[in-house]
């Protein structure tokens, strides 16, 4: 099943089913909302089903076409955005471009993310200062439903219901002195944009195992393709960074949990952040050669099965907040 | 006014509007939860405060007595909680008791936390385990309305809609390794606590003044007092909190910004949380005698106007999540 949200003039839009092949969309009567699907996900999962095997089939009265410039983020806030680091090959790759001391840590990487403001497949992006290391992260996103305190791997990724694809704003120049205090980002990690459709694992088929989705995530810059990382090349699963996020306490219906910037070691992957082409760049070549986003530029990223876009895509320009 | 969300069987609660002497309650037709309050501010204000007014004089159609015990956290939920560290006294003492090196940084020190899952006043306290230091840490939390991006203090500071007090729950034995990593808490931050009632700034009075709550802040441990810092003390406001919040994105509607610990160098201050206590202990003792808390162990938080409560009080146990 897909799942977006529509503008509707309210903060949580309206919930819309949508059709595999991304055309069409319809209404459900309830729930209204993505939050309100996920606090009563099992009561209400049969009916949207339903509603989306009749859209597939061309027989859902009251379709209409579906327009993903009207889309905001499937969640457009969330009470929880949790995003780990899961991809070795990225943070290599960072250490060694720029002399970082490895982070001392056996368990996973995550930091509790802001949720308040997500932005939607075609939003314009606003920044304060193109001086401040624009990047984009492409990343998987799964979703939850209540997860119980202290649980296990295998039992907390039963309970991911929707997975997702976000790119995750990052400002490097600002980053750094934020992980010096300790207490992770701020202003280092505003707003995240998220691809128009939530897909449930089912959509995923044999390309979902192991916690992971095992597919490549094609990022362009100004319609130049910088990667097509696999995001399968995760060190840690999604069950493990629930059971992470759940250590010391529970997780509530809606939390979102990241992968992390997508990183793959195969040759020819390329890079999903401008942050590890420059780090490559710094190794392979001596020096950087590639600049971070200005105002004007444009982030494209999508993730295709058969050919196919599964989540849509995320196309957005860079620009200036302030004027 | 005061405004507590109650135990209505749903995840947001409902919200009513409390006496000054918080003996009653009341109703309001519209809205029905505090996020729905905040997102509409102006609209409701004058309603909600007539409302308040009728209770106060004994006027008010439907009102009942007022359960603490009934209370929710007065936002069981929000879509952002950041969390300042804003009293140089307890950063220093901490800094010579454990010869911590500086965290070296001129813009105010803040954490995104974990906002899916707040406690009110008197639910238990569900942790893992009681080896893993388990401390209190008595604050004042500001909740705002839409802030823009990039506001200046004096302007964020107008968005200041009401004022609460937090006990924010940490695990001092997971704290160094979760910062070292610069990612912040996960772990070490587990849901934290509110007073059952949330007021406005024009019932604290002359006490609110410099973007600040200036009235001491009494924490006790098992009915031992062990401290009544001046909530005054921060180094900076409320305001310059809100700046540096909203220095590279807007702050949505029901944003909750908390002063960190409260601590105040006065002599016979005491401290606000155990592990401010300990570092005294080390420094002035050579050793730490306090421990941190334990299972069975109750913590109460209260802050006081002319001998009455403002917010009423926290007071709840810690108890294991798995049994």
């Amino acid at each position: 099943m897909k799942l977006a949200t529509l503008k509707d003039g309210s903060r949580d839009g309206r919930l819309a089913v949508v059709s595999r092949d991304l055309a069409w969309a319809v209404y459900p009567g309830e729930p209204r909302t993505m939050q309100a699907a996920l606090e009563r996900w099992d009561d209400v999962e049969a009916t949207l089903t339903a509603l989306y095997d009749q859209l597939n089939a061309g027989n859902a009265a009251d379709a209409f076409a579906f327009d993903p410039h009207n889309a905001m983020a499937p969640l457009p806030r969330a009470y929880q955005w949790l995003d780990g680091s899961a991809y070795t090959n990225h943070g290599q790759w960072m250490e060694r471009a720029f002399n970082l001391t490895p982070i001392d840590t056996t368990l996973p990487l995550m930091y509790q993310g802001g949720s308040d403001d997500l932005l939607g497949p075609h939003d314009d992006v606003p920044f304060r200062d193109d001086a401040h290391g624009i990047d984009c992260e492409a990343e998987v996103v799964v979703v939850v439903d209540d997860v119980p305190f202290g649980a296990k791997a295998a039992d907390a990724a039963a309970h991911i219901r929707l997975v997702m694809l976000a790119n995750d704003w990052s400002l490097r120049g600002l980053q750094p002195r934020e992980m010096k205090t300790g207490f992770g980002f701020i202003h280092a990690k505003p707003s995240t944009s998220f691809a128009p459709v939530a897909v449930t694992l089912d959509e995923l088929g044999e390309h979902w195992h192991d916690d992971r989705l095992h597919l490549p995530l094609a990022v362009d810059i100004n319609d130049r393709r910088i990667g097509q990382p696999n995001a399968g090349e995760m060190s840690v699963g999604f069950g493990r960074l629930l059971e992470h996020a759940a250590f010391t306490r529970r997780l509530r219906a809606g939390t979102l949990i990241g992968s992390g910037t997508v990183s793959d070691a195969a040759d020819g992957a390329g890079s999903a952040a401008l942050a590890e082409v420059r780090a490559i760049e710094q190794v392979t070549q001596g020096q950087i050669r590639t600049p971070f986003l200005t105002f004007g530029d444009r982030v494209r990223m999508d993730m295709q099965r058969d050919g196919a876009s599964i989540f849509g895509v995320i196309d957005q320009q860079v620009v200036s907040a302030l004027g």
